[in-house]
């Protein structure tokens, strides 16, 4: 098959948008089609609107995107078109007709591939010139953003064709799934119909509202199915005998109303495949081993989400906003007295290397240092007055310098503890000098050396803090007064003076 | 309802461990009932094996942990709890007796629940004492980390029990949904279980094996679900017009045989409670607004699975290895040319400022500065010769030092771009000096001052670089020997200096 460089589109539409948005930024130029003349400007914004996101997919370098042109005419397209995707209306007789029409305009390696949520390629290859170089390949919407891709062969349809496919949608950043037998709804759309039908009848019954039934999914199973299915979910819930067992366990909810759709027999047969399938996924992992994977992505992604505000991540963040006020509330003493003298630095956050921190070489990452001595710093700022509230009021301490030193390393689940030491303050000024160890060995792994400054963001310009906030810091000065002041403090990075 | 500081379990299992660990780490103490003893180390090892992923869940202030304390004896669990969840065989007449059984020893203000996945509650308080302190409250695997917790009331429950018992779930990190009407399966079951069923269907049929049906969910529509259920996605799917549009499009298709779930007819009252139900999820929010907080979560969560090289995130990262090998052999030249003499540095990275990147003031948080200037110094590396393959043979350079000075701010989506200049090089160290530019106005935000090491992993110290990267850091040198040395380079953090 010919080398991609110029992707055709016959039809635009939110999925000819998404086709064209993900081709064009990873290199390849876009022909799209359609009738009305309209759509050009359509397409545009549609493309233009997928950029930000798809900007921010990888920081990879990437080719020089790709070029977008326009035509009313399907045989200017399907000349200069290396691989042409439709993106008509769900219409059998229509898709069969202009499929057929295309055809016969294009040369015999181009592939044209079919973006149909569930038709079926050999019913629509069937008026084709060349049909072996057709296939369905269903993507899902945003498609510039979800990596799937379904392929699916019809009855002329060759091999060769899958293969090359594959490859070009695999260039262009997708997961392509080859659906070896052709069925009405391919696979996922099966999966997604089944879940959709028990919803509109849920719905229809008045058991539920759409959003109840949106709830029911997004907190629980939705997480889960971000990166392992159904059956893999399943073979980790029947503990270390697997599907096996859970099919024993859960085998009889089979018969029962769980849903409308009937259950096929549980036969012998179907036990076994249940079990050599999930066996295969498991791939010689043990279950404690996917179950440690499972976990480390559930709470990576309620992370992200809390960041949103979203779904699970919506709940995080108000499960921590009441942890912080039961602690100032004086629940947890996790942090020491600020006005106690003492003559240890204050402890103030006690945290795990979490998976997602760390790099190719297992250590945690050069900016997560940078990140847990920020974390760090919220306890201390929170016991000095600057809250959630004062900040709201438009003050704050922003961060002007921050100098870190890596003595270290910390590795995946190693816990490690920060203390702050205040060096220096003024009206405005925090000098703040942090170490942080590591739990195991009590092991000095950095140091960061950090001028903070009071700011007035309205008035966007540094100003004295609060004659509150102030009093709390001199406690603290006095507190730490006999500390001594720590040798890696105020020196300059040089190549001298190591 | 009565402050629950223990809670009591009924049963053991995995869902029985997933509550005690969840429990106890927020500080609620948990007594655990189960006829058989041995069951007492196996809640012991479920709760320590449940800690590493919930320690890292949130890095907020927690109370002290609870304790855990076993009994055999049901009749002590239930004079102790002030909550009492269970957690028996999934079987009515067991279930019904044991409920029976602990409600007549619990006080009558002791809120007793099951953990059933599809019972109902009706049926289970049948013989209770105090029945109007009966609930389901169904959770989902793994328990310490699903927030998800199906509260279902019987005839006999009363709405003060539904409140109390949603307050406690609240309080352990969890979002409970109230299911209105008792059905088979609740609803977030009867979702799974239509999914489930199709599932079957297609292994027993031979269509498919479980590994393509769970990689049909895991690269498209799982991704959706960790965050928006399938009514408000197929709201955004509509376009301008959302659901009414969605169900005029693919009305019709619930007629074909897309799944073997016959769908409900599409009525006018059906299509106006769907229409509505998705405007109240919407909340005002505009179609583009939606989409883009979509599209935001959508491309953090992929990130994120990357790091775990899990499902789309693995598909990302052989795509920028792709991307990687592409660029080396010359297609995207986005760096500048090592050993060409400049009086410019060199220019390493053009960035976005990532939603997840901003704190609550809507700046980029300060950790990340220290992220982009380590991203930045990646195509440096690889220009230097120090690509994966040297890595792989334990040689590389480790950041010793990095003093970052913060000069302006970044919002959300602002274009940014990173320069570099080799301040001093000797065999070992690199002294590098990176400026970090808003792309909008060319306006300097950060500079990092930065000192890196070159490490022979294997013998754990400090080793001269390969000659053909020592040659490359030289020629490099060479190229910038025209540059003039920073001003802020190699100053110190202090008080006295600003």
């Amino acid at each position: 098959m010919r080398k991609v460089k110029t992707l055709g589109l016959l039809g635009t539409g939110v999925i000819g948008g998404g086709w064209a948005a993900r081709a064009l930024h990873f290199g390849i130029d876009v022909i799209a089609a359609d009738v009305k003349p309209e759509m050009e400007e359509w397409i545009r914004g549609a493309v233009a609107n997928a950029e930000p996101a798809l900007a921010r997919l990888t920081s990879a370098p990437l080719p020089p995107k790709g070029k977008l042109s326009f035509t009313t005419e399907l045989k200017v397209m399907a000349q200069q078109a290396d691989f042409i995707q439709e993106n008509i209306p769900e219409q059998l007789p229509l898709k069969q007709r202009m499929l057929a029409e295309v055809s016969r305009h294009a040369a015999a390696d181009v592939i044209i591939a079919s973006s149909t949520s569930g038709l079926t390629p050999t019913d629509l290859q069937r008026d084709m010139a060349a049909p072996e170089r057709f296939c369905v390949a269903h993507p899902f919407n945003p498609v510039y953003l979800l990596p799937l891709v379904e392929l699916v062969g019809g009855q002329k349809t060759s091999q060769s064709t899958i293969d090359a496919a594959a490859k070009f949608f695999t260039y262009i950043g997708m997961h392509p799934l080859h659906v070896r037998r052709e069925i009405p709804g391919h696979l996922t759309d099966r999966l997604q119909e089944a879940l959709w039908r028990e919803i509109l009848h849920m719905v229809n019954d008045g058991i539920a509202t759409t959003g109840e039934l949106d709830e029911s999914i997004i907190y629980g199973p939705g997480l889960r199915w971000a990166a392992m299915g159904t059956n893999l979910i399943y073979h980790l819930a029947g503990g270390e005998s697997g599907m096996r067992h859970m099919l024993a366990q859960f085998g009889p909810c089979l018969k029962w109303p769980w849903t409308k759709l009937e259950a096929p027999e549980l036969t012998e047969a179907l036990i076994d495949r249940m079990v050599e399938g999930t066996q295969a996924q498991a791939a010689g992992r043990s279950i404690r081993e996917l179950e440690r994977l499972r976990d480390d992505y559930l709470v990576a992604i309620q992370q992200v989400l809390r960041q949103y505000n979203i779904g699970a991540g919506a709940t995080l963040r108000s499960l921590e906003e009441r942890l912080f006020k039961d602690a100032s509330a004086g629940h947890a003493a996790t942090i020491g007295d600020l006005g106690t003298p003492t003559r240890l630095p204050m402890r103030l956050l006690d945290a795990v290397v979490r998976p997602e921190w760390v790099d190719y070489n297992r250590h945690m990452s050069d900016f997560r240092y940078g990140q847990v001595f920020g974390d760090a710093m919220e306890p201390l700022f929170r016991q000095l007055g600057v809250d959630e509230a004062y900040r709201a009021s438009g003050r704050m301490y922003y961060t002007v310098e921050n100098h870190i030193r890596h003595l270290g390393e910390a590795k995946v689940g190693e816990s490690l503890y920060v203390t702050a030491q205040l060096l220096e303050a003024d009206n405005k000024r925090l000098h703040v000098f942090q170490r942080m160890f590591r739990g195991r060995d009590d092991q000095l792994i950095a140091t960061a050396d950090q001028m903070y400054l009071h700011v007035d963001t309205a008035a966007a310009k540094a100003a004295p803090a609060d004659p509150q906030v102030r009093e709390r810091v001199q406690q603290f000065a006095r507190a730490q007064a006999a500390l001594p002041r720590p040798a890696e403090a105020g020196r300059a990075v040089g190549l001298g003076k190591h």
